[in-house]
Protein backbone atom coordinates (compact mmCIF):
# COMPACT_ATOMS: atom_id res chain seq x y z
CA UNK A 1 0.00 0.00 0.00
CA UNK A 2 1.38 3.39 -0.48
CA UNK A 3 -0.88 5.07 1.69
CA UNK A 4 -3.34 4.24 4.18
CA UNK A 5 -6.44 5.52 4.30
CA UNK A 6 -8.24 6.44 7.70
CA UNK A 7 -10.97 8.79 6.48
CA UNK A 8 -13.75 6.49 7.24
CA UNK A 9 -12.58 6.11 10.59
CA UNK A 10 -14.38 8.13 13.34
CA UNK A 11 -11.28 9.67 15.21
CA UNK A 12 -9.45 12.49 15.47
CA UNK A 13 -5.93 10.74 15.40
CA UNK A 14 -7.01 8.24 12.54
CA UNK A 15 -7.95 10.87 10.87
CA UNK A 16 -4.87 13.58 11.53
CA UNK A 17 -2.96 10.66 10.56
CA UNK A 18 -4.63 10.81 7.45
CA UNK A 19 -4.38 14.30 6.76
CA UNK A 20 -0.58 14.22 8.02
CA UNK A 21 -0.23 11.40 4.48
CA UNK A 22 2.89 9.31 6.06
CA UNK A 23 5.96 9.66 7.78
CA UNK A 24 7.82 11.00 5.43
CA UNK A 25 5.02 13.99 5.35
CA UNK A 26 5.82 14.34 9.04
CA UNK A 27 9.42 14.75 8.29
CA UNK A 28 9.01 17.53 6.00
CA UNK A 29 6.75 19.55 9.17
CA UNK A 30 9.62 18.28 11.00
CA UNK A 31 12.25 20.20 8.63
CA UNK A 32 9.76 23.26 8.00
CA UNK A 33 9.81 23.74 11.93
CA UNK A 34 13.69 24.03 11.74
CA UNK A 35 13.14 26.88 9.26
CA UNK A 36 13.39 24.57 5.89
CA UNK A 37 11.24 26.38 3.33
CA UNK A 38 12.72 25.54 -0.57
CA UNK A 39 12.24 22.48 -2.87
CA UNK A 40 16.24 21.77 -2.43
CA UNK A 41 16.74 21.81 1.29
CA UNK A 42 13.92 19.11 1.83
CA UNK A 43 15.12 16.94 -0.84
CA UNK A 44 18.88 17.27 0.43
CA UNK A 45 17.45 16.56 4.09
CA UNK A 46 15.56 13.33 3.71
CA UNK A 47 17.11 11.91 0.70
CA UNK A 48 13.82 10.40 -1.37
CA UNK A 49 13.00 11.16 -4.88
CA UNK A 50 12.45 14.34 -6.05
CA UNK A 51 8.94 12.80 -7.31
CA UNK A 52 8.03 11.43 -3.79
CA UNK A 53 9.06 14.80 -2.10
CA UNK A 54 6.20 16.76 -4.94
CA UNK A 55 3.89 14.36 -4.14
CA UNK A 56 4.30 14.56 -0.23
CA UNK A 57 4.95 18.75 -0.57
CA UNK A 58 1.65 18.75 -2.23
CA UNK A 59 -0.58 16.87 -0.67
CA UNK A 60 0.41 19.00 3.05
CA UNK A 61 -0.10 22.17 1.08
CA UNK A 62 -3.81 20.54 -0.33
CA UNK A 63 -4.25 19.26 3.53
CA UNK A 64 -3.08 23.34 4.70
CA UNK A 65 -0.46 22.54 6.53
CA UNK A 66 1.92 24.02 4.08
CA UNK A 67 1.42 27.36 1.93
CA UNK A 68 3.60 27.93 -1.13
CA UNK A 69 4.68 30.95 -2.00
CA UNK A 70 6.16 32.02 -5.11
CA UNK A 71 9.17 34.33 -3.51
CA UNK A 72 11.00 34.41 -7.19
CA UNK A 73 12.51 38.01 -7.66
CA UNK A 74 13.18 37.08 -11.39
CA UNK A 75 11.11 34.36 -12.27
CA UNK A 76 9.10 31.89 -10.07
CA UNK A 77 10.97 30.61 -6.95
CA UNK A 78 8.22 28.15 -4.57
CA UNK A 79 8.57 28.45 -0.85
CA UNK A 80 6.84 26.05 1.03
CA UNK A 81 6.05 27.51 4.97
CA UNK A 82 4.00 26.28 7.74
CA UNK A 83 0.53 27.42 8.24
CA UNK A 84 -0.92 27.85 11.06
CA UNK A 85 -2.63 24.77 11.55
CA UNK A 86 1.20 23.38 10.43
CA UNK A 87 2.60 25.31 13.78
CA UNK A 88 -0.20 23.82 15.62
CA UNK A 89 2.03 20.19 15.27
CA UNK A 90 4.48 21.40 17.43
CA UNK A 91 3.69 19.58 20.29
CA UNK A 92 3.22 16.47 18.31
CA UNK A 93 6.71 16.61 16.50
CA UNK A 94 8.57 17.71 20.28
CA UNK A 95 6.71 15.14 22.17
CA UNK A 96 7.75 12.32 19.47
CA UNK A 97 10.93 14.08 19.40
CA UNK A 98 11.70 13.68 23.60
CA UNK A 99 9.98 9.83 23.16
CA UNK A 100 13.00 8.66 20.89
CA UNK A 101 15.95 10.84 22.90
CA UNK A 102 14.62 9.33 25.83
CA UNK A 103 13.50 5.64 24.96
CA UNK A 104 15.72 4.91 21.08
CA UNK A 105 18.98 7.37 22.52
CA UNK A 106 18.26 6.84 26.32
CA UNK A 107 19.41 10.65 26.71
CA UNK A 108 22.57 10.03 25.14
CA UNK A 109 24.58 11.85 22.36
CA UNK A 110 21.29 13.20 21.26
CA UNK A 111 21.48 13.76 17.25
CA UNK A 112 18.62 16.97 17.77
CA UNK A 113 19.43 19.37 20.71
CA UNK A 114 16.15 21.32 21.40
CA UNK A 115 16.74 24.85 23.29
CA UNK A 116 14.47 28.03 24.39
CA UNK A 117 16.06 30.43 22.31
CA UNK A 118 15.81 32.89 25.22
CA UNK A 119 17.60 31.26 27.67
CA UNK A 120 19.68 28.42 26.31
CA UNK A 121 18.11 26.28 28.53
CA UNK A 122 16.43 22.69 27.47
CA UNK A 123 13.09 22.18 26.51
CA UNK A 124 10.99 20.61 29.32
CA UNK A 125 9.06 17.29 28.84
CA UNK A 126 5.42 17.67 26.79
CA UNK A 127 3.03 16.55 29.45
CA UNK A 128 -0.85 15.87 29.26
CA UNK A 129 -2.27 18.27 32.05
CA UNK A 130 -5.64 19.46 33.77
CA UNK A 131 -7.42 22.20 33.35
CA UNK A 132 -5.13 23.45 36.03
CA UNK A 133 -1.37 22.07 34.93
CA UNK A 134 -1.37 19.52 36.65
CA UNK A 135 0.11 16.71 35.23
CA UNK A 136 -1.98 13.44 34.22
CA UNK A 137 -0.99 9.96 33.54
CA UNK A 138 -2.46 7.69 30.88
CA UNK A 139 -4.48 5.85 34.07
CA UNK A 140 -6.04 9.62 35.11
CA UNK A 141 -7.60 10.03 31.85
CA UNK A 142 -10.67 8.53 30.70
CA UNK A 143 -10.58 8.61 26.63
CA UNK A 144 -14.36 7.28 25.85
CA UNK A 145 -15.98 7.15 22.99
CA UNK A 146 -18.64 10.43 23.01
CA UNK A 147 -21.27 9.76 24.33
CA UNK A 148 -25.08 9.49 23.31
CA UNK A 149 -25.87 12.70 25.31
CA UNK A 150 -23.41 15.26 26.75
CA UNK B 1 6.48 0.39 -0.22
CA UNK B 2 5.40 -1.22 2.80
CA UNK B 3 7.14 0.55 5.73
CA UNK B 4 9.59 3.36 4.94
CA UNK B 5 12.89 2.74 6.88
CA UNK B 6 14.49 6.02 8.39
CA UNK B 7 17.23 3.79 10.44
CA UNK B 8 19.89 5.60 9.33
CA UNK B 9 18.86 9.08 10.04
CA UNK B 10 20.64 10.41 13.02
CA UNK B 11 17.04 11.90 13.82
CA UNK B 12 14.94 10.95 17.10
CA UNK B 13 11.87 11.58 15.63
CA UNK B 14 12.88 9.47 12.53
CA UNK B 15 13.91 6.64 14.37
CA UNK B 16 11.08 6.65 16.53
CA UNK B 17 8.51 6.83 13.44
CA UNK B 18 10.78 3.95 12.42
CA UNK B 19 10.37 2.19 15.78
CA UNK B 20 6.76 2.50 15.83
CA UNK B 21 6.43 1.20 12.24
CA UNK B 22 3.35 2.44 10.55
CA UNK B 23 0.03 4.70 11.39
CA UNK B 24 -1.67 1.47 11.89
CA UNK B 25 0.70 0.70 15.11
CA UNK B 26 0.19 4.12 16.00
CA UNK B 27 -3.64 2.89 16.32
CA UNK B 28 -2.70 -0.25 18.06
CA UNK B 29 -0.87 2.39 20.58
CA UNK B 30 -4.65 4.57 21.03
CA UNK B 31 -6.44 1.33 21.46
CA UNK B 32 -4.28 -0.42 23.69
CA UNK B 33 -4.66 2.99 25.92
CA UNK B 34 -8.22 3.10 25.59
CA UNK B 35 -8.02 -0.38 27.35
CA UNK B 36 -7.77 -2.95 24.86
CA UNK B 37 -5.75 -5.92 25.17
CA UNK B 38 -6.90 -8.65 23.01
CA UNK B 39 -6.13 -9.69 19.33
CA UNK B 40 -9.87 -9.73 18.48
CA UNK B 41 -10.07 -6.36 20.26
CA UNK B 42 -8.01 -4.66 18.62
CA UNK B 43 -9.19 -6.49 14.88
CA UNK B 44 -12.37 -5.09 15.54
CA UNK B 45 -11.65 -1.74 16.24
CA UNK B 46 -9.39 -0.97 13.31
CA UNK B 47 -10.94 -3.31 10.81
CA UNK B 48 -7.74 -4.48 9.12
CA UNK B 49 -6.80 -8.19 8.01
CA UNK B 50 -5.55 -10.40 10.56
CA UNK B 51 -2.20 -11.06 9.06
CA UNK B 52 -1.82 -6.84 9.18
CA UNK B 53 -2.88 -7.49 13.00
CA UNK B 54 -0.83 -10.01 13.73
CA UNK B 55 2.38 -8.51 12.10
CA UNK B 56 2.48 -4.83 13.72
CA UNK B 57 1.41 -6.46 17.09
CA UNK B 58 4.63 -8.46 16.45
CA UNK B 59 6.99 -5.10 15.82
CA UNK B 60 5.39 -3.65 18.60
CA UNK B 61 6.29 -6.42 20.69
CA UNK B 62 9.57 -6.73 20.01
CA UNK B 63 10.51 -2.76 19.50
CA UNK B 64 9.30 -2.99 23.71
CA UNK B 65 6.28 -0.84 22.91
CA UNK B 66 3.48 -3.28 23.90
CA UNK B 67 4.38 -6.60 25.54
CA UNK B 68 2.78 -10.34 25.41
CA UNK B 69 1.12 -11.91 27.90
CA UNK B 70 -0.27 -15.87 28.28
CA UNK B 71 -3.17 -15.38 31.09
CA UNK B 72 -4.76 -18.25 29.74
CA UNK B 73 -6.63 -20.65 32.21
CA UNK B 74 -7.24 -23.20 30.34
CA UNK B 75 -4.94 -23.14 27.09
CA UNK B 76 -3.19 -20.28 25.38
CA UNK B 77 -5.15 -16.45 25.73
CA UNK B 78 -2.64 -13.92 25.16
CA UNK B 79 -3.15 -10.35 25.90
CA UNK B 80 -1.12 -7.11 24.37
CA UNK B 81 0.03 -4.47 27.47
CA UNK B 82 1.60 -1.22 26.76
CA UNK B 83 5.46 -1.32 28.46
CA UNK B 84 6.55 1.40 30.47
CA UNK B 85 7.55 2.78 26.57
CA UNK B 86 4.47 2.47 25.14
CA UNK B 87 2.59 4.26 27.81
CA UNK B 88 5.40 6.64 27.61
CA UNK B 89 3.96 7.42 24.05
CA UNK B 90 0.82 9.47 25.76
CA UNK B 91 1.71 12.81 24.98
CA UNK B 92 2.04 11.97 21.43
CA UNK B 93 -1.29 10.33 21.12
CA UNK B 94 -2.98 13.33 22.86
CA UNK B 95 -1.31 15.75 20.88
CA UNK B 96 -2.36 14.75 18.02
CA UNK B 97 -5.93 13.90 19.00
CA UNK B 98 -5.75 16.92 19.95
CA UNK B 99 -4.51 18.51 17.11
CA UNK B 100 -7.40 16.79 14.87
CA UNK B 101 -10.01 18.13 17.13
CA UNK B 102 -9.42 21.47 16.53
CA UNK B 103 -8.11 21.33 12.80
CA UNK B 104 -10.46 18.57 11.47
CA UNK B 105 -13.00 18.63 13.59
CA UNK B 106 -12.74 22.60 14.71
CA UNK B 107 -14.28 21.41 18.28
CA UNK B 108 -17.58 20.24 17.55
CA UNK B 109 -18.79 17.08 17.54
CA UNK B 110 -15.58 15.39 18.62
CA UNK B 111 -15.39 11.25 18.64
CA UNK B 112 -13.38 10.50 21.50
CA UNK B 113 -13.66 12.87 24.78
CA UNK B 114 -11.20 13.30 27.15
CA UNK B 115 -11.90 13.90 30.59
CA UNK B 116 -10.07 14.00 33.79
CA UNK B 117 -11.29 10.63 35.80
CA UNK B 118 -10.96 12.18 39.21
CA UNK B 119 -12.88 15.46 38.12
CA UNK B 120 -14.40 14.69 35.12
CA UNK B 121 -13.02 18.10 33.33
CA UNK B 122 -11.53 18.36 30.02
CA UNK B 123 -8.02 17.79 29.49
CA UNK B 124 -5.86 20.43 28.49
CA UNK B 125 -4.10 21.45 25.14
CA UNK B 126 -0.76 19.86 25.00
CA UNK B 127 1.74 22.38 25.29
CA UNK B 128 5.75 22.80 25.11
CA UNK B 129 7.02 24.32 28.05
CA UNK B 130 10.15 25.51 29.44
CA UNK B 131 11.90 24.24 32.71
CA UNK B 132 9.45 26.86 34.47
CA UNK B 133 6.65 25.53 32.64
CA UNK B 134 6.45 29.19 30.69
CA UNK B 135 4.93 27.97 26.97
CA UNK B 136 6.89 27.70 24.34
CA UNK B 137 6.26 28.61 20.65
CA UNK B 138 8.06 26.91 17.86
CA UNK B 139 9.72 30.51 17.11
CA UNK B 140 11.03 30.19 21.03
CA UNK B 141 12.87 27.10 20.12
CA UNK B 142 16.24 26.53 18.60
CA UNK B 143 15.93 22.97 17.58
CA UNK B 144 19.42 22.29 15.55
CA UNK B 145 21.64 19.47 15.11
CA UNK B 146 24.11 18.11 17.95
CA UNK B 147 27.15 20.50 18.25
CA UNK B 148 30.77 19.62 17.87
CA UNK B 149 30.99 20.13 21.83
CA UNK B 150 28.60 20.58 23.87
Amino acid sequence: MSRTRFDSMECSIAQSLDQIGDWWSLLIVRDAMRGMRRFGEFHESLGISRNILTQRLGRLVEQGVLERRDVGQHGTHWEYRLTAKGRDLFPVIIALLQWGDKWIYFGENLPVVMRDRATGRPVAPVRVTDADGRPLELRDVNLSQRPEED
